[in-house]
Parts: structure tokens; C-alpha cells; sequence
């Protein structure tokens, strides 16, 4: 096999799976976050969402936050220069597979500790950060932290080496299930792609 | 269908919209653009890396960059405090799914005028970042300037309606497309998961 | 003389220039820009402001928009991941003390074209910059494309070796100047310190 | 008195506190600083400096960090996407007035426990932050969570107002502190402006 070839291969693994994740994933916990969500646009003024994550999870956190951008949400993210003051109002995304990274859940900890909402995005809601959150989505994922036995792509797959490494298979999922998300909060709040054109950064 | 129904399926078929994108990416783009990964990696010293990428095409660029300073890589992405010098001996790589993105163009036109040799990729060949680069890597994807008679979803999928807003198929895919060139950097390199984590942040 | 003596001379050296400067800017330039914020402060639902500047420019411009944040002020920052569209109501201060970064120059350029208003805080009002502003802060400093003639320390301090690197000297004097207009702000909008603290990121 | 005239007022303000502040600081301390970073420098393939602060600190931070990375330091950011692993040969450098900013002592106690020198610049060598350095770097400055009876600029200059809200006057005199180090570093290490203007960034 060519190098390229070895590329899409893998580039192949990792889209099954997360098609196959999308069987796993809880239709309730998103339910629960869509409707979260959803209450946060429709009282837009009194309520900001901070997102945040370390590495390439805030990555894919800061991904999600511009999508809120163009629906019109009152969003920032943990990391920007712009960021407010939290209160109990408002709602807090914390994104971590592990659900141990130490800055975020000493963030979430603050966070809570204002009264805000916290939701967890995460492989392990028994993890620091599941447990502080009051909303959880469980994301399937090895972690870079996880040991070899805990890997979900091998019980999932049948694949018998890492197809990506750290916590490449978390970030990834994660990213295109909050994409699909973004998909379901359009329809539920009639937004059109127009009116997220209008608000896209014009400045770039 | 619920909306936690319709986010799951939304997420599936971008995910399928990926898988798809495997079977017409161009694998001898992915060879070069390979090579000339592998030949910057072993003249590490004296050849630099450069990633940039407005919005979420940036965040795409950032996630690889990460994978890459794991692996060894001397690399820097546009945007961060730490940015050196660029000059002739070292890579640009630059992310526009529709190759118009003004300050990409511009930083690009920039890295060219000291002799840096830029990778485009980028959904249009054809497009201002397209011609002045030296390598492409052409990425299916519907960007945000697209009309609808050229969202490729459509041929591909036959959906009949947006399943993700703007610039989301093509930055979804090409994060993926380049989870799969770090597999196959790794295999090629003779990188380890465990160097990886090594090298990877402990402060976070 | 110590390292540390000389660090010290160093520092009172800058503190110096800075003191000398605010003899020559221009106040009716500070007037004109103040009235410009106020104006975007009273119509704050309306008006964005836009910051932008690159490296230590940028990072002044950082400093001065947590500030206008800070205030109430409606204020985004270029770089961040939360930036909005811009259009003709909004106010972009654009940072360069050369007023010829490349970028910087080009994404002034974009904000012309949709009509918003354009502050440039330069050393250089003759600059690709300065010329498509429409409102000038002419701050000193030698710029780092300044040749030693046009060193403005030399003349007003004396010193005949760079007391410092690069345009340090065009951004530390910015950095003040601008905190002294917060200062003029809090006093004219009626701003107290305890309304900023609650508006203080608490995530931190 | 114009807005412009109480502008410029502040502005001197603030650059007289800097100067008296350049009389109380400990040569001493910058001594030590300087020896540890000129160590750091010339064993630089074997040393890492990371630089963390929130905030504008952070942004007084990052200003620094460039300049080390014009020197030829081997220099890095907290919150940069590029962020290697520290271990014991690194050396962190973290500032906060107050010392007691949550993230920041999170962090610094993380880079402790690998056994990372932890210098800290504060205003308040007891505090949380000030307690685990291993070097510390005193800057005058009243911090956001000082009561006015603590109000460093009052005994300074018999100011009787706040002449500048929250952390600005530490922020501005460990900028102007930061930047005389600076000048230092370059004629201890003999590096030129020329040098250092080969390594700035070219592509912005």
C-alpha cells in the first residue's frame, strides 16, 4: 500500500467510526443539550454560552462556538480575548475526553461555583468533569489517557492498531456530532444559511 | 424524528460525505504532499513549517499542527504569539476551502515572495490561493461562496437539502483526510504513540 | 553598572520617552477619537467595534479592547474565534506603527469597502494606513522599519544607542496613551472601577 | 480640561508611577532573573521557557515572549496552539498581580510538580502564586482585587483618585520592566537589532 493510500485508509477508519459511533451516542443527552441550547437563544440577552476545552478539544469547541456565532447565539469562548464575566444564568461547554484535563476542570469548578450550567462533553462521565456537570454528552472516544484494553475503535471496528493517535477519535466525533447538531438547531429555529452568511466574520 | 434524531442523522451523513470524499481524493496529491512532509521532518533543523487558516479552516490547520509538533515536526501555525521568520528553505501550508480568503491570499502571496513553497488546500484549484501554489491538495467540500448547483453533496449523497451550513463539509473533511496523513506520517516516520505523548502538552 | 541596573535604566529610559511623548501628541486627535467611542458607546446595539494590530501592535490592541470590554463597550478583537461581520455603523482601530503591515493594511482595506470607519493609531499618518483611515492617532515611536536617522528617541532623549528593540517604543507609548483614554472614557461615560470588576472575566 | 488634556494627564500618570516604580525595584531580583534566563539561553536546546498569564497579564506575557523569541530563546506561550511538554530543565514563567489568578497558580503548580523553575512576577510575593516560585520578580502595581487602602500609586505619587482601573498599573509596569530586561539580554548575550529583526515574524 502507498502512503497515500495508507492515508485514506485511515482517513476511511475514522469516518466509520464515527458513523458507527452515531448508533452509540444517547439521543436523550443531546435532546437534553438541543433544548438546553435552545432556551439559552430564545432569552439571548440573559444568557451567554462560554465554551472551553485544552488542545485540540478546544479546537473543536471553538468550531462549535463560531457555528453558535452565526445562528445569532451569545457565545464566547475560554482562551479569546473577549471573554465576559459568568453568572448563574448563563451556560458553560466543557469539552474533554478524558474529562481529567486539569484546567478545565478547575475552570468548570469556577464555573459552577458562580452558578452557572455546566455540560460535559466527554468520554467519561465518571471522570472530575462528569461528575461536576449538570448536563452530560458522551462522546465515544479512546482518550490519549486511556490504556490499550479501553479501546473503543478495536471492540467497534475490529481494528487491531491504532488508526489515530491520542485523542485524534473523541475530537473527531465530537466535531461532527456537534456539526449535526448545529443541522438540528437550524431547523428547530428556522435558520437559514442566508442569515448565517450575514453574520460570518466579513474580515478575514 | 426528534431533534436528537435528526442531529444523529445529520452527523451521519456528514460522515458518509467523508467516507465518499476517500474514494475521489487524489492519492497522488497525498503522496507529495506526504514526501515533502517526510523530507521537511528529516532536514528538521533547517526547514520550518508555517499553518495557517482563517475560521474554522484554521482551527483544521491548528488540530494538524498540533499532530505534527507531536510527531517531531518544527512547526508554527499563523496566528500564534510565537511566530518566526519564514524563508526559502521552509513550508507554508495553507487552508481555504474556497482559495479566495483574503488574508490567506495575502499571508500566502507573502511566504511566496521569500520562497517559501505553499500547499493549497483547498476545494478550487483554480482559485487565487490554487494558482500560486507549488503542491495542492484538493478537498471535496461545499464552501460558504458556493452556489447550490456546485454543492458536491448533492451528487455525491443525492440530498436535496443543506445537511451542514457554509464551509462545514470541506473543513469536517479535510480535518479528517489529515487525521489520516498523520496515520500514515507515523507509520512512514516510525513514530511511536507513545513519543507523541511525550512531546505532547503536560500543562493543560 | 549590574544587568540589573542596566535593566533598570533601560526601564526609566522607556518610562522617559513615554513621558515625552504625551507633550507632543496631538490632543484633538485623542478628542476626535473619544468622541468617536462615546458615540459608538451611546449606540452601543448598533456599533461594533473591531480591534486589530499584529504581533506586539495586536497585543496593545488586546490590552486596550479587554479595557472598552471591560466598560460595556460592544468590542471584538480580530484573531479572536468569536469575530462578527462588519459593516458601515461599526469602528475599526487598526494598530501598526510602520502603517505598512501587510495584513493589517489589507484587512483595513476590507472594512473600507463595506463602509466602516477606520482608526489608525500609527507613528506614520503618511503610511498605506494612515491614507485610507479616517481618523489618525499619531503615537511616536521608532517603528522597526525606521532607519536610525528617524530615530524620534534620539532627538528628544538624547540617546545615542537604541535603548530598545524594534518598535517597542512605538507600542509601549500606545499601550499607556491608551490606558490613559480609558481613564478619560471611565470619567466622561461615568464608568465606575466596581461596574468593570463586574464585568471582569470571574473564568480565569 | 478636555478629554483629550485628562487623557494625556492619565497617560503621564501612569508612565510617573512606572518611573517611581523603576526606584523600588529589587536589582537584586532582576539579577537573578536575568542569570537564570541568559542560562536558559545558552543551553538552549536543552531549556524551554513557557509564558503564562491571564488576561492582560497574559498579554504583558506573550509582548515579552516574542521579544525572547527575537533574541533566539527556545520560548513558548500558555494558550498557543504550539505548546510543547515541560520537564525539569524548562523554566515557567508566570505573572499575576494579585498572584492568586485561578488558572495561572493551577498551572504553575502543574509545571512544579514536573519539576519546572517556576518564576513568578507579582505584586505579591506571599501570595498563592508568589509562595511556590522558586524566583520571584516584585512589580509595584495595585492589582483588581486590592482595597484602596493598598494603593501603591497613593503613597507613590499622592494620587487621591484611581488614575487607572484594575490591574493597569501593575500590567504597565511589568510591560516597561519586561522591555529594560530586554535591553539588558541583548548587550549581556550581544545580540543585535539586527539580529532580532531577521528572526521577527515576515509573514504578517
Amino acid at each position: 500500500m502507498t502512503d497515500g493510500e495508507e492515508a485514506l485508509r485511515a482517513m476511511k477508519d475514522i469516518a466509520m467510526f464515527i458513523l458507527k459511533s452515531a448508533e452509540v451516542i444517547n439521543k436523550d443527552e443531546i435532546e437534553d443539550f438541543i433544548n438546553l441550547l435552545v432556551k439559552a437563544y430564545r432569552e439571548n440577552g440573559r444568557r451567554k454560552i462560554l465554551v472551553m476545552g485544552a488542545g485540540r478539544s478546544g479546537l473543536v469547541g471553538r468550531a462549535f462556538a463560531m457555528r453558535l456565532m452565526h445562528m445569532g447565539f451569545n457565545v464566547y469562548v475560554l482562551g479569546d480575548t473577549i471573554v465576559p464575566s459568568i453568572s448563574k444564568n448563563d451556560i458553560v461547554i466543557a469539552i474533554s475526553g478524558s474529562g481529567r484535563t486539569r484546567l478545565i476542570v478547575t475552570a468548570a469548578e469556577a464555573a459552577k461555583s458562580v452558578g452557572a450550567t455546566v455540560v460535559a462533553i466527554t468520554t467519561y462521565p465518571e471522570s472530575p468533569l462528569g461528575r461536576l456537570a449538570d448536563y452530560i454528552l458522551k462522546v465515544p472516544g479512546r482518550t490519549k489517557s486511556s490504556k490499550m484494553e479501553d479501546y473503543f475503535a478495536r471492540q467497534i471496528l475490529g481494528i487491531h492498531e491504532p488508526l489515530a493517535p491520542l485523542g485524534t477519535l473523541f475530537e473527531d466525533t465530537a466535531l461532527i456530532l456537534l456539526d449535526g447538531i448545529v443541522y438540528s438547531l437550524m431547523q428547530k429555529l428556522k435558520i437559514t444559511e442566508e442569515e448565517m452568511l450575514q453574520r460570518h466574520a466579513n474580515i478575514e
